[in-house]
């Protein structure tokens, strides 16, 4: 395989920014993603990418549950802020502002724009991100606004 | 669930716009689909959202290949040439030049910029879409071009 031209076709599929949050009993995870799309209207279902390896990955298993923080346009910081390890510390998570969502009790990003929590139904393990499919149970929108993307983030990933 | 807020959430995701082609013996498939995502870097893994009831996923599921065949901005003319029934005349697939893939012989647009031939792993089937997990086993560029999106076609899929 031309390793170049998968890298390049690969990377023409256009992305937004997403920080997916859990709660594992005490415990809250959060991570920031761009791997997710839509795969079925009813029941609404989700397909993401998730690090093999990570806790939020480990948490969404254990506990059944997610949330999708949709991040707007310009919310850059928010995005980079969850590349960090996570600290929940005076009710803020990594600094920013959350609420329980109803449905799943996982914390939720007042700053988002709209938000959906998740019901983790079926994971596939295949390769170095696992896929992790999900029906939506609960959603809500904060403020209208277009979508944060990474071609306005400047940056790639996948390819 | 607020039904308002779980579309205009789950409508904040970005999406391009692909043309995926199967063959299965003499029959050749093609559908223009915008629910796909990179699943995973190694190996290289995508997954799709497609119609349960469609010919492409029939095709896809029994051949083990498809194709999908990256659409280019202000190629609407070619997303919407593939929301009809498929036909394969005089060696073009409604109306426009193929070329057989090397890894999976299946047919590949010569309009598109970009393209990358898979090989199905896995499928999940809960909703009226499946998911079709799929590693990229060949890939190639033809031009250099930005994506063709549903916000540049102005239209939703999704929600």
């Amino acid at each position: 395989m031309d390793e170049a031209a998968k890298k390049t076709s690969l990377r023409m599929i256009p992305y937004g920014l997403f920080v997916v949050t859990t709660r594992h009993e005490d415990a809250v995870g959060a991570a920031t993603i761009n791997w997710i799309t839509q795969v079925s209207f009813q029941p609404p279902l989700v397909a993401l990418g998730m690090k093999g390896d990570s806790a939020t990955l480990a948490h969404a298993k254990t506990s059944g549950h997610f949330a999708v923080n949709v991040l707007g346009s310009g919310q850059q910081d928010l995005a980079f802020a969850f590349f960090k390890p996570t600290a929940l510390e005076d009710g803020r998570l990594n600094g920013y502002e959350v609420e329980s969502g109803a449905a799943t009790g996982v914390p939720l990003l007042l700053d988002a724009p709209a938000w959906f929590e998740c019901r983790l139904t079926d994971v596939v393990e295949r390769g170095d991100h696992h896929v992790v499919v999900a029906e939506v149970v609960e959603a809500g929108v904060r403020r209208d606004s277009p979508p944060l993307t990474l071609a306005e983030c400047g940056v790639f990933y996948g390819g």
